[in-house]
């Protein structure tokens, strides 16, 4: 059972396709060490037969993987999350490097995700925005055509040459706050911008919606600033003065 | 053409038993910009209708291939010849990890190849006795099992990390805000809580505000995120909707 301590990356695949590319993940993964993969809502249901097979007698990494039907949910307990992507425009996070994506998950505390998209259509903009920072391998600007597997192993690759090396985790910073809190936090704000209109017109409240969660996302705020967050939106909610 | 001064490493598969893995190692390898492959004699001969397929695009590697009868004819214009292999008992050459040949790589005078065995058995002991030195990949101990094209990406992208992949510009990412814009949005949030009676009472007013402080100092919010905060607190500062 891994331990709140534990500095190995989880490997989350969001919508994927076809079961053998969840086996060869796991292939991949245990190779470098990992073991602990969430599934959010593989197009072919759970557990998928075609898995098995592909994943080289890496069943062991199959048989503990958890399904959840959503990306938030499969990252509830996780401080640290990375969205891998291809390079994109417009983007407002940090990008790394596989490497730099290890060596940030050596060092922050707090158990930490590396999240996959489809295989197609990899992960589309609202899985992007629960993400803390972005892993985008370099790659030939010519020819970008990595797979999910080999996506998978190129970072469990990084995270697995550092590992034996690693250096204790500051315990004396705490970790981001599970995401979970941080989603509290995100409702708790809209739910009081919603009566003053804020999220008016419509056709724009996706993306207003889509800006403050990318704004609250990107301090990475531990469990006492998001408690502290939490009290000053109370605090804007009172009537009056508290001492009346 | 690839001159005698190309840095970049040619990929030589020995004896590949299916058209199909030698499809997945061009499309591995030109992903990190590597377009030289040579063939020693391919089971099912040459060219085979698998290995298109499989390439996903990286055609103009496959059709460039070369094909050799014997490894040591494949390799007799490279200065440097790396063979992979797992680790073995009883070898008395050098043995490196992928970061370290594909410095070797880059900084050795003449051309250089990796060379990979069948996917089955890898390479035999006479092979071996070519090569300068050894690749392997340092594994999970308790499960090692990268396949051909596994093998060759991890390769490829050590090579890559270190060439001179040109890579779109980058947009930029927008600077931290300056400190008076930091400042504003303190103040208004203050200014807010203030008839609230957040700050009270007196004697904790001072910690109170440096932890307010530190929480919106942390993200490090450009001038477009700061921008948005203060749309935040002005929209709950509105009485009502502003649709009235």
């Amino acid at each position: 059972m891994p331990s709140s301590t534990d500095r190995r990356p989880i490997i989350v695949l969001v919508r994927p396709q076809l079961g053998e590319n969840i086996g060869k993940a796991a292939r991949a993964m245990l190779n470098f060490g990992l073991t602990e993969m969430r599934l959010v809502a593989p197009r072919d249901g759970w557990p998928n037969p075609s898995a098995g097979p592909a994943a080289a007698g890496a069943d062991k990494v199959l048989g503990a993987a958890k399904v959840f039907p959503t990306l938030a949910q499969a990252v509830a307990d996780c401080a640290n999350v990375f969205a891998t992507t291809v390079r994109k425009r417009g983007v407002t996070k940090p990008v790394l490097t596989p490497e730099q994506a290890a060596h940030a998950v050596r060092v922050a505390p707090g158990r930490s995700a590396f999240v996959f998209g489809p295989e197609r259509s990899g992960l589309e903009t609202d899985d992007v925005a629960l993400a803390r920072a972005i892993i985008t391998v370099p790659i030939n600007p010519a020819f970008g055509s990595l797979n999910l597997a080999q996506a998978v192993i190129l970072c469990a690759y990084e995270w697995s040459k550092g590992a034996v090396l690693e250096q204790p985790p500051r315990e004396d910073l705490l970790p981001p706050a599970p995401q979970e809190e941080l989603e509290g936090l995100i409702a708790h704000l809209e739910a009081m911008l919603e009566p003053k209109d804020y999220f008016f017109p419509e056709i724009r409240a996706e993306v207003t919606r889509r800006t403050l969660r990318s704004l609250l996302t990107k301090p990475g705020w531990n469990h006492l600033e998001i408690r502290t967050m939490r009290g000053v939106l109370s605090a804007l909610q009172r009537k009056g003065s508290r001492r009346q």
